[in-house]
């Protein structure tokens, strides 16, 4: 018995992974492996909800994910790191939970109406894609997992798999617990362009980028936008470039920097070349490790074989037990 | 290789089967066995559509199903004879297929509209009755099916079926052939009070029902509603034991009853006393297997696991190819 709280969350491989989802996302749950009995999946069934008219990028991605995963810090020895479609029986909890799921939760999804708008150049008018937190709801409870470390955005999915883990219990007997979100703070990042670090703006520094592309990507990123000469004093507080420094520089240089753009005794140029070389050195050992993992292709694939079979054999339990209790056990 | 055309059909466990499952399905998967090379299959999970709020009784009508299936002849040995749940190949095709279907697909299937009407006791605004063609459609082509023996109201779902394998070929390559409805004239069979035969309407002779009871439902059966006293003529094309009569009688009853009913020389107590005889001849031989497979419960589960796992091999090898297509296979 392991008697730390269980927690899972995933990743759509949608493309390579950048800061963004660093800080939102994977520095969390770096932070979590040794808290938590930590499940991690790589959610490529649900890459299909928005890309299933052009798939041919999303195998490469998978394994990108797994590598950029292993390459931050994801111990596979702490956590278990799977692939969702090599855990099918997902699918058949998909198939269960759709039963018992009402179609006007799904239609009262913020994100379903959201995504709707934004992605309005691919059709989502799929059932697959109005029944995705369906299948989210199928990825967290047939784990039993207790708290599932999520974005604000993505609150309201896990409000939906606790009323399907809730109805669920209500017809059958109880077999889920409802799983809790679990918010944590964590710094806002902003693309070169200063709107949100997003594969589809274009304005993102990823994991991978070799550091020519790191410094050419910084060279290009908005400062302070008031700051229109050399000689114009700025603004660190309101510059995206300083809030990078905040997270990558030395407690030195972040003070450096912030005295001498307010008083214009630095240019944004320097300030960015001097960011830069803290971002690098971060980026540093990933990308060592990244290169390591590239080389050992069947590494990479046998954890992922080994956690997706840890993964199944969980899962495969919880099956059991929903059968019985749905009572289709003939 | 097998060079007869493959055919499917399913039924779903929902209830005993009666007279009109037996014309209006059976009798004509019996008469296939032969031509076509079978497959038959217990929708378990379909049954969860509308019955999801109750599963007590699924599991006992699916045994109960395959004891009739085989009592009124289909033979494991010429037929792969399954139940859907044993097979999650299904399911998973299920989540595949929901990604390329559009909703307005589903919204538009009349059955959709006509038993949200028909059956308003029931909260059918779930999910997954909404989505049930597309678990159809993966039931169908997961085998490659290229015939599927149907009833008229059943056509719909065959087109929408043909619909999702066009889509799905033209996206990721041509995998699955396009089903064609099979549809045979077959005897319509009105229950006692001269509706449709069907369980919810309680008014059915059901296959398993022992020869006291055939003969108590025989004598409630609405005959010419004309013919209000004895010495009235009565007319046998209007007459829903007449046609039974034609079902189950010899001939030579057959042309007596007709005339002497049309004379008002016989009754229709008496007209159904010798329909009755007919149709118990009919059943014995059913009756007696149905006691010989209810005594012999292991051997009924042995046939379909036997058919079950019949049925995975194939369609396993069809869900590696659809991973194949889909490039979803890391």
């Amino acid at each position: 018995m392991n008697a730390k709280k269980r927690i899972l969350s995933g990743m759509r491989p949608t493309g390579p992974l950048h800061l963004g989802n660093f800080h939102g996302a994977l520095a969390n749950w770096i932070a979590m492996q040794d808290e938590f009995e930590c499940f991690f999946f790589i959610a490529d069934w649900h890459a299909l909800t928005s890309d299933y008219e052009d798939t041919s990028s999303i195998a490469g991605y998978v394994e990108q994910m797994v590598i950029d995963w292993l390459s931050v810090g994801l111990s596979p020895e702490k956590c278990t790191l799977f692939v969702q479609s090599k855990v099918p029986e997902h699918a058949e909890l998909y198939l269960l939970l759709s039963m018992i799921t009402p179609v006007p939760w799904l239609e009262r999804n913020p994100t379903y109406k959201d995504q709707m708008v934004q992605l309005k150049n691919k059709d989502l008018s799929t059932f697959g894609f109005l029944g995705y937190p369906v299948l989210q709801a199928a990825d967290i409870i047939i784990y039993k997992a207790r708290g599932v470390p999520v974005g604000i955005d993505q609150v309201p999915h896990v409000e939906i798999t606790r009323e399907i883990a809730r109805r669920f219990n209500n017809l059958y007997g109880e077999v889920f617990p409802e799983p809790e979100a679990i918010l944590t703070e964590t710094p806002k990042i902003l693309g070169l362009d200063r709107r949100k670090m997003s594969k589809s703006y274009h304005n993102a520094i990823y994991l991978a980028d070799s550091p020519p592309d790191v410094r050419r990507k910084v060279m290009q990123m908005i400062t302070d936008p008031q700051r229109k000469r050399r000689n114009d004093p700025g603004d660190p507080e309101i510059c995206n470039v300083f809030s990078f420094h905040k997270m990558y520089s030395d407690k030195q240089v972040i003070e450096n920097c912030a005295r001498q753009c307010q008083s214009a005794e630095i240019g944004c140029v320097e300030c960015k070349q001097l960011m830069c070389e803290g971002l690098l050195r971060t980026l540093e050992p990933i990308h060592a490790k990244q290169q390591y993992y590239r080389q050992n292709p069947e590494l990479v694939k046998q954890i992922i074989e080994q956690g997706s079979s840890k993964a199944r054999k969980v899962a495969r339990q919880t099956m059991d037990q929903v059968r019985r209790a749905i009572r289709i056990d003939y």
